[in-house]
């Protein structure tokens, strides 16, 4: 009987799940309500419902444990914690419920890790046990592998690369701060970039009939391969701050490859090469030429599934080698 | 029969040992000249030889291995790099030498790791998982645990937190770059920041008397607790700089404490304070409070040897663990 994990992805509208071999074949996929649900019990009741359903469907597989990746999930107490995506407010004992529940163990972590996870034991990290993965979302998350592990640090909440400073006295940020990295290097950063640039140049561009609310990175992906000037200095700039702030990060810990994933690094080239040659600029010289800036090896698939499902495998895994 | 370890401190000039046994007990120690020895095999051979005379002397022990720090000292592959502050060029073979002449493991690695590995061992790190040395030296070094293990990296270069950028357009750091956080950080540092001072302000100094080549952090730091202006704004200005970078820091690997080692952390409170009130402004939010900033446990011992030793102890239970 084939084993098999469940990934769930649990955003503020949606929560994602599915079911996966060791491979990282998607067995099977579906998504239940997030936010119709009033009691965070009646949403475990209804997940471990339609993860039960899903393991029938499937037929002659054995699930071995749930993986959750949630916004401020935390790996060491797997508990929810003040999610601001949530209409569920202060500590949800998550794991706990779900164990009860489905009988097996479950894992929690925030969704960065669970990819920088997912790219270990699925994807373009395989085998590498020094990496980090940036992912490019609304906001600009990390999950960080030294010594073949995730770091979770000692209070669950490493890996915060996004809140690095890029100026003091820069934009406004949701965590209270000013200047962190995510205010211009995420989808919403790039927002504020065209926004910024619109504003200071008198350069003719598409996007200027396009709302703030309206536009999106993919429009602005767009406009740039068709040469709109004002799209191709977003990039340029959103690649600059990156690769300096990137190469700051890379001295802490010496990865062997920096993978981008999702958001702004579909976008290619525009991102990627202003990107490495900014980190370049800026390394510490010993580090230069040695650190690898890829794409992530879970782009277009169901990634977050992937990655929540790979907590499971990586636990059972470290359980094994304890 | 007692284990004893031997730790092995090579500086430019002369190189200090010990040997040290479990609870960091330092039953001898010594020191040899390193520059007196024109090829690295007679420093070698003089060195294997003080070693054996220090086992015999304290008697009744059996030495089970050598850690040696050394700038530029890689972990991996047991070798000294092209060290500048060494007349040996290239790549030098140490640990394979050592263990030819000796029977027994050599761990090597450079100075601030072995300095965060001897915390953990002997000192304040004692039982902690996630944690970080900064040594305040003639520059800034670093060593990072995550997860109870030293973070070496892909490339064993890990930890280079004193090559951080204050100010891209800054002072001229030995690395080639500008502004990196040793040309603040560091009994460098502090000194090139009271000439700053002198150079743009009118105010009467005690420092005003001594020459940039014969100031150090002695000097600075007695003048401050006199009361010096000057003094007093350079380290307030030298714990701006370092707690507004352990900020980024932080929110890396999310430690339970960062320990300041040596030189400029002497200075007690002149030092401390500031630096723990800056990283607390800077920090993201979700981490403020948490984070301790403390002392090193090691300081004012012999420290550079049992940093040195405890690398082999430490080599040894992760070689049980696995």
């Amino acid at each position: 009987m084939r084993e098999v994990t469940a990934g769930v992805d649990i955003g503020g509208t949606n929560t994602k799940f599915g079911l996966v071999d060791r491979d990282g074949n998607v067995l099977i996929q579906g998504s239940i309500s997030t936010q119709n649900h009033d009691t965070f019990e009646d949403f475990i009741n209804d997940m471990a419902r339609a993860i039960h359903e899903a393991v029938g469907k499937v037929g002659n597989c054995e699930l071995i444990g749930i993986g959750v990746g949630a916004a401020n999930g935390n790996y060491y107490t797997g508990t929810i914690e003040h999610a601001t995506n949530l209409k569920w407010k202060g500590i949800i004992p998550l794991a706990e419920l779900f164990k009860k529940k489905l009988g097996v163990p479950c894992i929690v972590t925030n969704d960065a890790n669970a990819a920088a996870v997912g790219e270990m034991v699925y994807g373009a990290a395989k085998g590498m046990k020094d990496f980090i993965v940036i992912t490019l979302g609304t906001g600009l998350g990390s999950g960080i592998v030294c010594n073949g592990q995730l770091v979770n640090g000692k209070h669950g909440i490493a890996g915060e690369v996004g809140h690095t400073s890029v100026n003091p006295a820069g934009r406004y940020c949701n965590c209270g701060k000013r200047g962190c990295l995510e205010t211009y290097v995420s989808a919403t950063g790039i927002r504020r970039t065209v926004y910024k640039l619109l504003a200071d140049h008198l350069e003719d561009s598409v996007l200027r009939e396009i709302s703030f609310d309206n536009l999106d990175t993919k429009m602005i992906t767009d406009a740039a391969l068709k040469g709109d000037v004002v799209a191709k200095a977003a990039f340029e700039y959103s690649g600059r701050i990156l690769g300096m702030k990137l190469a700051e990060t890379v001295v802490h810990t010496d990865p062997e490859a920096i993978f981008l994933f999702g958001g702004l690094s579909l976008a290619g080239d525009l991102i990627f090469e202003p990107t490495i040659r900014h980190m370049e600029e800026n390394l510490m010289p010993v580090f230069r030429g040695k650190i690898k800036i890829l794409p992530s090896g879970l782009q277009n698939q169901a990634a977050s599934i992937l990655g929540a499902s790979s907590l499971v495998w990586n636990y059972l895994e470290l359980q094994t080698v304890k």
